[in-house]
């Protein structure tokens, strides 16, 4: 087995997950954890990692790249904004050291896009960006992030030019949690029900000035025609995402078509949404592309002082 | 003072309203407390409404007449629905009694649309119909009912025709709350900020497929310009509003205009919100106008077994 070289953690709101590297980018052990920033802030930072490099057998001199939340004013230490116009190499070069630590403990940047009309943040994204279309990145590309906030990014000659959050995931999640619509999605189990999901999609983004009024559909559905819970939550989540895709898909799209950037379940979720609106995407995994990104930055920031 | 002739109640999903009535329609006494139905459920439909009876010093002979989600499938007694094209006069007709109480109390029936492609439902709203409109309006009207569930309502000559729920009010209640976005209004004063909010209900009005954008915005404004939780909150209602307006004036306007039922401070923001749009509405009392459609249905439920 080779030596890890580095210590790769995308700590977002509430996920964390951590990756222990060797020299050519090869993963030799990973950690996942639902300690977030938001957990991760009453339990505190430096434990929460601590945790999980015990728990790897990390060295103690192996030093540690993170992106995400944690470097928010409400993380562990600010770690600043690059501003738009943001080139993508920019972030490798504004990396916060977490003071106080024997271990090189460095976080990543976010990119900020000041514009009193549009204000935006990311922490997190940049980095996943920085690895699915690398350095190099010539040409234009819209990129589609799903999440609890997603992102849709414009990136120019690897430059991040503009780029909107939309809120679908949290609304998601609060909407079946919180609302009356929790009383529709009640006992759904995990069948999928993709023509639900697929109608809901054309119909939000037909018509999106109506995605509250189609929420409440779901219930009034339920109660007029008896159809399922699992009916009633694609519904809310077609919905949501259909709303997002009118907005996202509202300009132009450039020559090489728009990029997904997704896993898992949501990878899927949204290729089905592109495919209700018969709109072709390029897939890239979104834990492939952070950790990637990672490397890249890792490679950058300590290439010269350690021998990988 | 004059004799009570009946009870009226207005019991929503989470508030109950209780008038005492004499036989002109003059209001002897009043009640307010936030029993609605989700309260009164767990609490007891029967026993909530005699300790305000008892309150009021209510007669047991009194006979009780009740609207809204007391008439819910989850309700006390399931009060049915008269289906669109729905007679505001029908409403009348199908008063459903609850049975084993020795006094004689009645819930209205809500109104459903069985549209496969627009299921809805609404419950006290048609009361406020009944009361804003009369049993003999005549043309076209097109009414905005603000509220957790906000309604749009298009009536020809006293039918209900079609409507549409938005849940305005309560997306924004868990936005606020259970976000993300809860940080951005976290320590809002009441101070007003009209400015914030009408420029929120103009972007939203104008791009509505970004609403789940420009929530996120209120965020990022704050951290990136440190505007204000009163603003960023502005900023969330004017968003959720102004998506609303959107669609609920993406039809025809009939001749007579928009009528707004509203009361406190909804009717205000509504008002701003139209304002905003340069649109103008003909404001009616919401409180009132359940309080006559009660009066109404009270009337012809009762006048010929009893002298009122």
């Amino acid at each position: 087995m080779t030596e890890p070289a580095y210590v790769a953690v995308d700590w977002g709101t509430s996920s964390f997950r951590l990756w222990l590297v060797d020299r050519s980018g090869q993963v030799l052990a990973e950690r996942r954890s639902g300690e977030g920033m938001l957990a991760a802030a009453k339990a505190g930072f430096a434990g929460v990692l601590q945790s999980h490099l015990a728990a790897t057998d990390a060295p103690a001199h192996l030093p540690v790249l993170v992106c995400g939340m944690a470097g928010a004013k409400t993380g562990w230490v600010e770690a600043g904004y690059v501003d738009t116009p943001a080139p993508l190499a920019a972030i490798l070069k504004q990396a916060a050291r977490v003071p106080g630590e024997a271990r090189d403990i460095r976080i990543l940047p976010g990119i900020a896009q000041r514009d009193a009309g549009a204000p935006d943040v990311m922490r997190g994204e940049e980095t996943q960006l920085l690895g699915a279309l690398g350095l190099e990145a010539t040409g234009a590309a819209l990129v589609c992030m799903p999440g609890t906030h997603s992102k849709w990014v414009r990136v120019t000659d690897g430059t991040v030019a503009n780029f909107s959050t939309f809120m679908t995931g949290e609304l998601f999640s609060v909407v079946s949690r919180e609302t009356i619509l929790s009383l529709a999605v009640a006992g759904a189990d995990d069948a999928e029900d993709v023509a639900s999901f697929k109608t809901a999609v054309k119909a939000a983004y037909e018509a999106p000035a109506f995605a509250a009024n189609l929420l409440f559909g779901a219930r009034a559905r339920q109660l007029l025609f008896g159809s399922t819970p699992a009916a009633a939550r694609e519904t809310l989540s077609g919905t949501l995402i259909g709303a997002e895709l009118a907005a996202g898909l509202s300009g132009s799209v450039p020559k090489a078509g728009i990029t997904l950037i997704a896993s898992g379940r949501l990878a899927t979720l949204y290729q089905d949404a592109f495919d209700a609106l018969s709109v072709t995407v390029q897939p890239i995994d979104a834990d492939e592309a952070v950790r990637r990104g990672l490397s890249m930055a890792a490679a950058a920031i300590w290439t010269k002082q350690k021998d990988f």
